[in-house]
């Protein structure tokens, strides 16, 4: 008999079917026993007599017929939840041994160590699995937004031979009998790309040695990194990144309720002229209803942007916010200096419920003024031939942005630890296994 | 006046258009010079009087006219071929230094080191493009037809805490004041996730040290991974492998004409029931055909695989081939062994002109017995305990497959070097820069 998968049985009450899946529950009562099983499309619950003991987690084969479940038994909070399963055959095909803490629990309420400890076993959890959901999804619509605007995906190296970018915070690889380094942004290539294609992004794993644990950082991270050649000026980028964002919580709104409701959290919310701020502007607008004065700092600190974040959500219902024109020398050689104000840069970052979600902004395309920043910032340029070759042979006014996948689901879900968005994540501590024990 | 891409100059023809792009090829004709300029969507002829000199490579901005072309000046290979621009404003906002080649040619005709000196510019040439718009083509592709068929895609991480599969061919990095490995394959990751979502894939990057430089060996290559559970047999792996390539084959065929024919080359054939030999059969078809006798080997080595390839396609018409039943010894601790001849497992390969395509199969999914396989393959269960959990804690019969996007770029181009179907090749000479020169 052909497998039924678990959605599909809401359309076949009174017929046999033959279901496949984990039991994520049992309760046993007597002689009759309450299974719930699992598949990838979704869960049902199996009722049966005189069944063997079955352990949680199980792999079981079940043919049984499918039955309305009498009105007051209904369970309206999922899609099988009007009709159950009468087994009439039942097969363990792979016992589980005994788990380490109860997965037929709403709520996993687990340490994060011991929730990661147990990784294979905790991701088979509902609200574990719907993170991940969520951040496909991300990902996802991320792609899909920029192919319908003409970008082209190219795959951006891990292995990097420089570190242009970086200082401390970069892993060493042992290169054969050189050494290499694990490459912190795709930046460098996707300016290359981008005199090839003209807009271009990548999917892509970035990796920061940063020697802290804290529930922000994570060595490796999925970054989505986009970049646009022939803008007018450093607001075409802004306006293609509000535009990116703006669709990919569309889509999460989506395709997500299920899981945004298991998390009891509603999607950030925008208005269509996301509010566009310089970091003066930014910065005077906090000492007039704060009274905290930051006038002149060089950055907006995590207070500055909590508070930035609140002031502008009363103001205008606008959870976004872009913050622009920061000191030139505080960012990276290749970022645009406003032509007005030289010491402020077109750099220009998305704050979204007090976090930094995305950054990006134009970059410099002049060949000679490239080859200023680099002596400037005391850049080797035989590090950075390649890169330097692409505006060499002539570039278009560009710029472009990136976000990090694993923030922006932690931020949506408002997860506590950006670890809990990662499936494997990997820090200081932990590999997997957490390193002290090796 | 608002920028015209390219591909649209086609449906505006009597009218003022403003168009952005790089010079693809200058020629000068005295007083009058004509310009083939490219942007994202296309290239097209521009003819300009008294022009500044420009040169090749540079980025223009052009106000002008959209002409018909006289009948006996349409170029038929080019989409825009039926019109051209006169010229009436001319911008040149960033100019190209002297190229160290001509990039004007149909050919660019330069050996591979040359090409990747100078990836910045090479990349910029149609026929160097359309390589990479076929992999990305392969990778969609890739991805559409898992999400059809409900697979769930993860993200595999790159950096592992030992090296489970892998011998000598495996990058270290130093991971703080520890050890880390790139990973080699997402193999025990993707085993892993499919306890949890049952039908799972990836993209991501895998990495070989390899100390050789061949015209096969890229020490990072670009993964396609799938993994899927509830099988009732190894074939019903090798059928969804089957049906992914053919999906594969048939989206590129469709979408990536103009690149095929750029290459002068046909997408494989195949048949509805793809010709599927055990080794033994393989190797008694090659004896009674070439009369060549590798019977009782433990592998097919190039030769076998180029000659089977030629059989199969005289006797079936097919360019796909697969072959399942490998020593059981010879393939890692996790493929399933044939139950009623343990010594061969049920590992299965996909052969194509000649070459293995893609590699996959049923796992072991009973703890007992991978745990046997474990001590007999002498692995050190600490160094998987992640693994072996998602195991211990029940899982369907299963199994998967995986494939490069190089390789099969390369093969599906006929590309003599898989070097040109990565845009930034790694290898134990080169990263970016050759690494003898640093």
């Amino acid at each position: 008999m052909d497998r039924t998968l678990i959605s599909q049985t809401v359309n076949k009450i009174g017929e046999k079917v033959h279901l496949r899946g984990w039991v994520s529950a049992v309760r046993d009562h007597g002689k009759i026993t309450f299974i719930e099983l699992r598949d990838r499309t979704s869960t049902i619950q199996c009722v049966g007599v005189d069944l063997p003991k079955v352990t949680p987690q199980s792999v079981v084969y079940i043919d049984g017929l499918v039955k309305k479940r009498p009105e007051k038994l209904v369970n309206a909070n999922i899609a099988t939840g009007h009709v159950e399963i009468e087994i009439q055959n039942f097969t363990i095909v792979s016992k589980a041994q005994e788990l380490p803490f109860d997965m037929g629990k709403e709520e996993l309420n687990l340490d994060l160590p011991t929730m990661l400890d147990h990784r294979s076993l905790s991701l088979r959890h509902p609200k574990v699995r719907a993170i991940f959901e969520v951040q496909e999804v991300v990902i996802d619509s991320f792609r899909e937004f920029m192919k319908q605007n003409d970008f082209f995906e190219f795959q951006a190296p891990a292995i990097t031979p420089a570190t242009a970018e970086g200082g401390a915070e970069v892993f060493q690889v042992d290169y054969f009998d050189k050494k290499a380094y694990l490459t912190q942004s795709p930046q460098l290539y996707k300016q290359i790309v981008m005199t090839a294609f003209e807009r271009v992004f990548s999917v892509n794993k970035v990796f920061r040695a940063e020697p802290s644990v804290t529930t922000r950082h994570l060595t490796e991270i999925v970054s989505l990194d986009a970049e646009m050649g022939f803008i007018d000026s450093w607001e075409d980028v802004k306006n293609m990144a509000d535009k990116t964002i703006k669709y990919v919580l569309d889509q999460v709104s989506t395709k997500c309720s299920a899981q945004l409701a298991l998390f009891g959290v509603e999607i950030p919310s925008y208005i269509e002229n996301t509010p566009t701020l310089s970091l003066r502007e930014a910065q005077d607008k906090i000492f007039e209803k704060t009274k905290r004065d930051v006038r002149g700092e060089k950055d907006l600190n995590p207070e500055d942007e909590r508070d930035l974040c609140m002031i502008i959500k009363k103001e205008t219902g606008s959870d976004l916010v872009f913050v622009y024109g920061y000191p030139t020398r505080k960012k990276p050689f290749y970022v645009y200096p406003d032509p007005n104000e030289p010491e402020f840069n077109q750099g220009v970052d998305l704050l979204c419920r007090g976090v930094e979600w995305l950054s990006g902004g134009r970059r410099i395309n002049d060949y000679d003024q490239l080859m200023e920043h680099v002596k400037i910032w005391g850049i080797n340029p035989d590090d950075v031939t390649l890169f330097l070759d692409a505006f060499k042979y002539a570039a278009p006014p560009e710029g472009g942005f990136a976000f990090g996948a694993e923030r922006i689901t932690k931020q949506i879900l408002g997860l506590e630890n950006i670890r809990e968005a990662a499936m494997f994540p990997r820090d200081m501590e932990r590999i997997d296994v957490r390193l002290g024990k090796k």
